[in-house]
């Protein structure tokens, strides 16, 4: 029994409230557990230099958080002058993920920027940031089609992200910051709704792990994103069907 | 009658969250109509270098607004490396205001950093930003409180601020940002509730006004302030009173 | 009687020697009192990107100070790397008062940039730059006239500032830094000779102030504006002229 | 058969010189193929502020590529003023996988900096940039047990990395750049001797991958890890034997 | 001819104001033909940290351009975020100058920073600015002299510089900027009044030079050093010689 | 004797490893003594704005040392955001040293930037960078011949650098690192093989020089410069002969 009463295999409670961003294209507050991330999507007509010309668009991400989203404050990024490595690592994860499952071509040359602030921290924000900014982008998306610049909604699947890790030997899902702080093994699994991995990233630090560990992991994984997936359909409502015609098209 | 339906000497609809992020010593959610301001109150037990040794505290604030609160995206200053000027010129003004009602002698050799994110802006985000880092302060201070770090609220008084403005030839209290985007001139008032000036920025960057439009400005800005102070006090609950006898007893 | 021998209503003395820098297309020295302040004027043939097309011209403002302009060096801004809050925000100000009285329509597609460079401080540093700037900006657009660029001088009125301040109770005009580092109130006031403000910053850090107080001040204000509009005048010679007939025009 | 003749399981040649920079405690330059990189290791007697007073060690890493290093010339990072999402990304990967087998107790109160230059860039340099700074920080640890400074290697295990990724529906081990810039899935492995990972680092931007692609990847990256060991110790020589001392007493 | 009138070896007129700004510890503004330099000396009590514990002093520079300092307009370099390396390298050169003559054991543990404002350009900006900073420098230095914090001025010898070139194929003495901006061959030279260089800097980016000709222009240079050296003479009074002394006693 | 076992006029022993990397248009490695410098060659077929349109091409150079280059390690000017005044000094120098020698009319409308990384620091990296820079560059135009897009090699000249100082009174070419650290003068010098100066930058910080001295060691210059040019045409080979006769061509 974890110190938050939950099981080894259950993930914290999820809360999504949508177009929680009058200004956006499309945005969402995603509560899990006590980390809280506003996620909005932003649709400009134009594309990054290095994609220019090529019909297809692009899908980008940033990510940022509040000082006091944390126990102590942080400085902000825009006072010390930069942004630090793990802002820009987890802002590429971002991005990197959401365009796994987008047909950029269909898209056309269209940027969407998805801005991912987190707002109160208590682990998993990265993967909290991606199952958010996924819904936020098929706002965006939607409004497009609604608009008629899109024929169909530009998605090849469904995505989601958690966090697992061994913590005191115990291997668990969805861990929050008291338990990641003092995990041995921390990993992040970004999935699909058809159950194949888009980003793994899992690190050792304060123990390596072997096959039988990790194999134990993902299946915990598999299962938190899926929990993830249902609540990201709840909360598209039909939006989530016209994504499930375009993906078994895309499929088909 | 303006757009919203409100009249010329009404505010907005205001809405006060307390609390609203759990690690930070004070903390606030506050909505003035469409426009929102996430305050948060960090208590630090050194003060910075040029205060030192001296026995008194300092306030200071910072603002931001997310990418998305306005109706275009805005670059991240932290992509950017700096601070904008707009930025520096708006956190100088809230860290001014608060400290101008904080007895920084009875603070202690302390520093409380109030931090206003925006993540909503629809016109008068700085004049909100003050309001709202009023009531955080007021809620980490009353933290040291009951931890018997401090003897007494040390405010000299309550505090709040509110914008004023001529928009074709009208006089409006609490300008939203149709009305503060074709305004003639603009002018934010920061003021006590004994009604008295603490800040008073005024600017007809589109047409000077004379004495008189001045006088109704302020006339308009005092009722608008009172208003604000009456809404703080309301959250605040019996900590305003508090405040209130330690202001009773700042003036005895 | 104030440590100068000056009245309380009394300006410094002023000194202003035109065509102080031979590249510029506009410049001075300043002086009032002990602060020196060099305003250029350069005029460029292009406007910044988010005024293209419109058919306007642009004013812009830079304000810095000389490391040793004060009694105790200060770092140059270019080796830390950034402007201070406090230099973005006079620089700010003086743009914005300048373009109040320019008719950027009848300025045409051009920008106009006033570098106001501090070589001495002894206060009064952005008042002092904002009256010089003026002086600049008319040689520049007197050039501009000479040269058939103009039709006649895109001045809507004369503009000059002055602070006021409370230093021990005493309501003061034009302070030197002895009285501002000890004064309760302190306002910045930029006027046009039509009586009328174009900006009123005041700030009530130490003591908040009331409206009787405001009124005295505004008053003291007025009148070193006037003074100061003299000063620049005669400074101009027949181009103050070729204003007075611009803004006769204007208003007619 | 792969272009360079390779089979799928085939590692490209390693080369490692030893002691390649004369002034470093540690250095190597290591070649992977056509992927040269110069690893220094700088010990220093103090560690970063958050670790003081512990009695304890760290283990940090810096990674950076000559402008040249790659086939289009890239701006140097010191001309941008900042380092980009990449190499701070992969610099804290470094970092990580080498504090995993080092025991920072045994250490002591030191720093060791890893700087990892990739003079010249086909494909895999973080790969190899960790299982060269493996041996720069050897040499570097052998130096300060010669100075009688440490008692015993205060390594747990020995550590290489190797690329492996799928191209053209393909599981190859130690891509190059040209199978990388093509590959659907791309993943970095860092493991130890005794077969545990250490990092996992997968990413299917082009296509996601599922539970049995997985695990053969991880099958060819076990294998060609041992096969990057085995030159370690080659190159290390008796070294490897006091650090397998080390860690059979540490496991013991 | 030149066409200011001027003979090959004649350099252009020379003004020295002293005491040029009240708060430091020594200036002068400093005028050799239309080019105007402000050099102030501060005189601070602490040394950089390479210098701690040493008992020896440190003499440094800084220098800059007004922004319209130039026929066109240059961004300042604190908007840009960077001094440029022209910046760097003249101020570098300015420092090394003046460190060359004075006996920083002498000195104690103390810097002076000479800060060198280019208020007017018109070519030998450099040069300009080290004979002026040596002026500022010892009007410092005097003053630590009768305040009793120095036994004795702590110069070896006096210095001046001055650039001479190659224009046209006439070597000439001091280069104004039309003549600079044409010059084949382009040289710098920091002279002692006892004939010793301190700093040489030739460039023929244009046309590579022979030593006949370097000979020839070290001729005028000598000659126009020695007579920067009796302008600074004039200017300090009886400072002179005061440092006349010292240079005999340091020879001695 | 030097501790090094040469003579004062022996230049240290000279190695170059034509096309080190195999991406550039042309690279070096470049060993005097102990110092070590990777030079590349990176053609591009613009010019920078301030050159458009003329016809005319550019030759830049940038300097860089990795962090373990010397004794201690230096910061990485991409962490610290910004480049020393010395490096930028120091590729300004490079830059200019090689348009002397290039006929930019010949060159047409294309960039060729100099890459001189030192990857080990002796004394002269400076030098050893323009001396290696020349190669690589006559690599790299060497190859535009081949594909026919030069009609000739746009030289004008060889051209190499050396160090010389003032070591202990003695007068020493091509000094080491121990060397350098106790010099009372440095000077390094640029030149052509036909004994023409197109670069002289001679500094005596720790005392001053005359004429005789300077003589002296432009002697010693002289020599050192005509035995780099001697490996250089070596390590050229016939392309060396192609230059000989661009050289006599252009002289013609």
């Amino acid at each position: 029994m974890r110190t938050s009463g939950r099981k080894a295999d259950e993930t914290r409670s999820v809360s999504i409230t949508p177009h929680y961003i009058k200004h956006a294209e499309g945005s969402v507050l995603i509560e899990v557990g006590e980390t809280k991330v506003i996620c909005t999507a932003t649709v400009d007509d134009k594309v990054p230099p290095f994609m220019k010309g090529q019909g297809r668009g692009w899908v980008t991400a940033e990510y940022s958080m509040l000082p006091r989203a944390t126990q102590t404050r942080n400085q902000r990024e825009s006072s010390k002058g930069k942004q630090s490595g793990r802002t820009m690592e987890i802002q590429r994860l971002i991005g990197r993920a959401l365009r796994s499952v987008v047909d950029l071509s269909a898209l056309g040359e269209r940027t969407v920027t998805l801005d991912c602030d987190v707002i109160q921290a208590d682990g998993g924000t990265r993967t909290t940031s991606i199952t958010g900014a996924y819904i936020a982008l098929a706002f965006a998306l939607n409004r497009l089609l609604d608009e008629g610049k899109l024929q169909q909604m530009p998605f090849t699947d469904f995505l989601a992200s958690v966090s697992v890790g061994i913590v005191d030997g115990e291997m668990l899902l969805d861990l929050d910051y008291q338990e990641d702080s003092r995990a041995q093994v921390d990993m992040n699994i970004v999935m699909t709704s058809s159950g194949k991995f888009v980003e793994l990233q899992g690190t050792g630090e304060e123990a390596p792990f072997g096959r039988s560990e990790l194999n134990r992991l993902l299946e915990l994984g598999e299962w938190g994103v899926q929990r993830m997936i249902a609540k990201q359909k709840e909360a598209l409502g039909p939006i989530a069907d016209l994504i499930g015609e375009a993906i078994a098209h895309a499929a088909g």
